[in-house]
């Protein structure tokens, strides 16, 4: 399998020097796959100079990376040869070019089997969007490259996934009054078969086991505390069951997020941002993964931002990271795997999303009824 | 100091068989508090026998249920002589007299100082209300026994406590669409001092260090993704800081929850149910209490409900009810050593409400832009 693409994020945050951290973390037990940074090469040499970290940085092609790897952090600099001046902390849109070039870059190479999947670092979109970029988000852009100029995009699908909880926000940077109107039956029906599918393609869970939180408390109690539980994703939730789907709900997304009831599902899908995010940030904060669902290539990314105001002191952890990489590559051999080419493709080596997680088998239903 | 009064809860739910287990482990390192029920005796006599539960029942007035808490289930019978015939898992209107009258007279006893604190057991509002019940909830009907009839009562504020973290949610059983407009900066406010009142008179922290959620993803992103934290929250904590309270927000939601971050705090106050709810349940799904604030007297709950689809099978865990007995008494004790006759009273013990909790000094604020 080809080597995992990194892009090279906003350079005066934390991505670059999380790079760095989380090559020298590359041997061990548990070996990280190869990846390269997507770059310019000078600039990723003087930081790791600056930095004091000993990363021998290699000025390589997407074929050479894995060769490289074990022994000097792979560079493939970007297409036009784009150089990169940055002070960490100190944001700067001269460098707008360079860091969508890098993402423009990956996709191409993924596109061309030149590697196997996208891993994004954080872009700050307030410095791009200054230099003229105009779409809505990093993923969105993802989503634009996957087709060819002038064709719809898919719709991605934000998963976070961690090794205790895998959550979808269905409605995600909006304001809270305009969920209600936002969470029709068609987005919720939409959402959760991007998300089937993909927990089917490369996940390898040949019945994926969806959840629905609630928009209301306790899930609306029937009706009597608000109506859009029990007139769109109850609805919702039917027709997903009549199509198949293995699917919940909705649930009160209170009680749907310990250990025992986590036990009884793949992901939660979950009405507003913070029903999703809330749980898993709160139980896997360091090493979340932004999974994005939906698009023609794997693509991950670690959960947390630029973090400017720590960038170059050192302090930055690169669990998301790591785990970002790690995921990335076991999604892009499922996937691989399944469309190998011969009768049947390759054998589907299955793997739980949920390593380590406790599983309960026949788990007792967990009700509102507790709670009230 | 008087033994703490518990009530009879829903005689069909799972209340009086936990206050059985919750007696059964009374003893040990640790020994719980002495309480009384407040409840038919013959009836928690024959619940103990259908159980198979070696509980000793005595019928006593609250000044002899110390004495006797070592050697046997104290019960105080109802005022009024009244009997109790339940089914597990059956609930029955025709309780409702015995159920209310137990909530009652446990308030009367703590009022007459004959009890230290109220501990409350799970009610089935819809039982009640078809026995023409006419306020709102638990919490409500309490806050109108702790005034004398026709007076205003005071506004109760509910508090999910547990070791690791204690939330506030500032809207309760509110459609979410209604949120943004209840959401007021006075009832930001007025919940805000109700809580740091409490959390220095009763549970003893001179300044307790509050936080409150934001309403929008991000907390709004500067009025980017909404308005009501940069337009509501923002203003409400400014006027709380300029009186002097030790508060900080509107924060965003999903980060304020993991280790590190609830090391900062001692409560988080949040504007939804769910914001508040999920953290709480999905770390201290088992143990988290329910606890009254503004009330004249002390008043905890475990945090569940009757769960009549589990009663009488003997499978409900205790864990909540022995926590909401060791809570209200800490509370008890810290508001009489507080309140006791004599020049600056007793001394008071100031407690952590986080025991256990790892505190960080100085601990470094994390803020939104992580997490873009």
């Amino acid at each position: 399998m080809p080597p995992l693409a990194l892009t090279l994020g906003d350079p005066a945050g934390i991505g670059p020097e999380l790079a760095l951290s989380a090559w020298l973390g590359r041997g061990g037990a548990d070996p990280l796959p190869p990846f390269f940074l997507v770059a310019d090469p000078d600039f990723i040499e003087r930081l790791a100079n600056r930095l004091n970290r000993l990363v021998p940085v290699a000025e390589v092609d997407p074929e050479t990376a894995a060769e490289v790897f074990p022994r000097a952090l792979p560079v493939v600099p970007l297409p036009s040869g784009a150089k990169v001046s940055a002070e960490p902390g100190a944001p700067d849109s001269a460098n707008a070019g360079a860091v969508i070039e890098s993402i423009t870059a990956a996709v191409a190479f993924v596109a061309a089997k030149r590697a196997s999947a996208v891993v994004t670092n954080p872009i700050a979109k307030f410095v791009l969007t200054r230099a003229g970029f105009a779409h809505p988000g990093h993923t969105e852009f993802l989503a634009a490259l996957s087709v060819p100029p002038g064709r719809t995009p898919p719709r991605p699908v934000m998963m976070i996934w961690s090794a205790d909880l895998a959550v979808v926000p269905v409605t995600i940077h909006v304001p809270l009054k305009d969920v209600p109107d936002l969470l029709t039956q068609e987005l919720v029906e939409e959402t959760a078969r991007i998300v089937a599918r993909d927990l089917r393609d490369r996940f390898g869970l040949p019945e994926p086991r969806l959840v629905l939180a609630g928009l209301n408390p306790h899930a609306g109690e029937a009706g009597t505390i608000g109506h859009e539980d029990r007139d769109v994703l109850a609805p919702a939730v039917a027709r997903l069951r009549a199509a198949g789907l293995d699917i919940r709900g909705p649930l009160p997304a209170d009680t749907l997020f310990h250990a025992r009831a986590r036990a009884t599902y793949d992901v939660a899908l979950a009405p507003t941002h913070d029903q999703a995010l809330i749980p898993i940030k709160t139980i896997a904060f360091d090493d979340g993964v932004n999974v994005t669902l939906g698009l023609p290539f794997v693509r991950t990314s670690p959960d947390h931002g630029t973090a400017f105001d720590i960038a170059g002191t050192g302090v930055a952890r690169p669990d998301s990271l790591i785990a970002a990489l790690r995921l990335a590559e076991r999604l892009a051999a499922t996937e691989a795997a399944r469309t190998a080419p011969g009768p049947g493709g390759a054998e589907i080596i299955p793997f739980s999303i949920y390593a380590g997680r406790p599983r309960a088998s026949g788990a007792k239903h967990f009700d509102a009824e507790d709670e009230l």
